[in-house]
């Protein structure tokens, strides 16, 4: 019978459709085109002149902006879904109508200057740099009074809505709380007044209790398959201790968040075939003073399944497989890979 | 400048990107693989048997069930989302988590016995019959108490979800009202305390008043594409009184009904190319008696872009095309058309 099951945060329900369930090896993908070289790649070292003036570059000594020689560089969507990052949000109500403008900032953060190697397979320290980019650009936009929440993503493969195959995260400077962290947000303060407790220290609490939804920790960070996981293979990557802010890292955070991001992404590669996902970071909101109730994480999604006229018109995702069987071969498949 | 729209019903934030606007034109699909007839489709007719038997069908009279000469045919589906329709909820919390069975029901409802017309082609009279075996088998599974939403939905095309080419819609019955449901009542509620009048007729009369988002309407129904539409291309079809369920419609509605859908679908299959889209049916939920705030609908939604982790994440989506733009296409093609 399916399951439905209530996202302790959110208390949004998901189904668990056993009848429909699939063996976890079921879900890798049949064939993978690995990526191919491409000579006029506007992200590819050499071809800086293609995209608009770099924001941020960590590069070589001595090597100048927009020329080879950097590790990461971020720069401003050619195409941006929110900007320019000053102005008047205008905000108009005619009649039952409301709109602002869409100030703020959308940028590319360009993770590697090879074309093909990816979180999954670069040496760790340059996913430190990919990291301490996303603090440097988050820091940045935060300064902006008009910016209420720094949206951070990846889109890994043309089926999860990468436009280009050339490793690269977004960043999104937006001039409101998204709808989603809202009502995270909502949950949180809603667990807290009631407990006296951070929500997602108390999951993580559960979790590492039981344990059958575990995928892989290190010292300071876990990965864990949510208990009301929206898609197969949903994993969330969280400080072990109450963080409210992803921004405030560490450099010791900074490693050992690298580490986890990696493995958690290496083990998706290898356990079903590279499959394409989408990733983004949930943090307390720029502007916001609380501190005790929210704690930032990495929610990856990957891309298996997808919603049609149920999900999409009720909100309510139908899920494939159990998050305990997703989580129990993941582990197997990194016991096999150490 | 992007642009932020609020949705006058949920309150929810749209971006109509128009950095990143196409002409409408643009979203036409290049190449289209017309539905090739099949011999093993277990919807066709004379493959009766390869469905579990049918709870409904219309049929010509002298026929027996599950055999040739049916107009529409309701089978349950063969790995059902919901279901069995009674028995024990059984709902438990274990600490932070809660949990339920998924009882309900899920149902295929095949609206043509042939493979390859759709609602947009069929003959009126067929797409009538589907209407009335919406609201038949929607009776049928609202008489059910544990039942508190029918959700009835139409995928079509590989790429908005559907795993078969045979025209058929699907009806979820859902033991608890969906989550965009309640955020639309919510918001309706707000709206008729603060104002007193039903928000989706007081959209109705503002779209009717401006017209730049109309796209077509007869006597008893609207189709216009909504202020803060989600995707290129979105279409919401209204009845123009209030009407606050889509199951006591009577037959003149339901003929305007189904026309004003097979009017809506064909000007995106000659206007688009025949993109693959989503819909599904918007009422109050089976249980609710209140009748003065919530207005019923059908939302389409043409599958032309696709969500990723900036929307996933986020819940607020990016609309590549200005409402305004689309309706004035969908209008001209109807002009020329007609």
């Amino acid at each position: 019978m399916p399951e439905l099951r209530r996202d302790p945060i959110t208390h949004e329900w998901v189904v668990i459709s056993t009848e429909r369930a699939k063996r976890p090896h079921d879900f890798a993908r049949q064939s993978r085109t690995p990526a191919q070289q491409e000579t006029n790649c506007p992200f590819c070292a050499g071809n800086e002149s293609k995209t608009p003036p770099e924001v941020l570059a960590y590069r070589v000594d001595g090597t100048a902006p927009d020329t080879p020689g950097w590790l990461v560089r971020v720069v401003p969507n050619l195409y941006p879904a929110f900007g320019p990052a000053s102005g008047d949000l205008a905000a108009q109500k005619d009649g039952l109508y409301q709109s602002m403008n869409g100030l703020g900032g959308h940028e590319v953060i360009i993770t590697s200057p090879s074309h093909t190697e990816d979180i999954a397979s670069l040496p760790l320290e340059q996913v430190d740099c990919m990291t301490r980019a996303y603090i440097d650009r988050y820091l940045s936009h935060k300064a902006n009074p008009i910016v209420q929440f720094v949206h951070i993503i990846q889109n890994y493969g043309r089926d999860a809505g990468a436009s280009r195959e050339h490793p690269h995260s977004q960043l999104f400077a937006i001039p409101l709380v998204p709808e989603l962290v809202a009502t995270e947000l909502e949950g949180a303060q809603r667990h807290h007044t009631e407990r006296g407790s951070c929500v997602f220290c108390d999951v993580l609490q559960e979790e590492l209790r039981g344990g059958e939804r575990i995928i892989l920790e290190n010292e300071r960070f876990v990965v864990f398959a949510p208990y009301a996981s929206r898609v197969p293979f949903e994993m969330w990557l969280m400080p072990k201790a109450h963080r409210p802010r992803f921004e405030t890292m560490g450099e010791h955070d900074v490693s050992a968040f690298s580490a986890a991001l990696q493995e958690a992404l290496a083990l998706l590669r290898n356990g079903l075939n590279d499959p394409p996902f989408n990733y983004w970071i949930h943090t307390t909101p720029t502007q916001m003073a609380v501190d005790d109730v929210y704690h930032w994480h990495l929610e990856i999604l990957p891309k298996l399944s997808f919603a049609a006229g149920f999900e999409l018109g009720t909100g309510i995702m139908i899920n494939s497989a159990l998050p305990e069987t997703a989580a129990a071969f993941l582990r197997e498949k990194r016991a096999i890979a150490t």
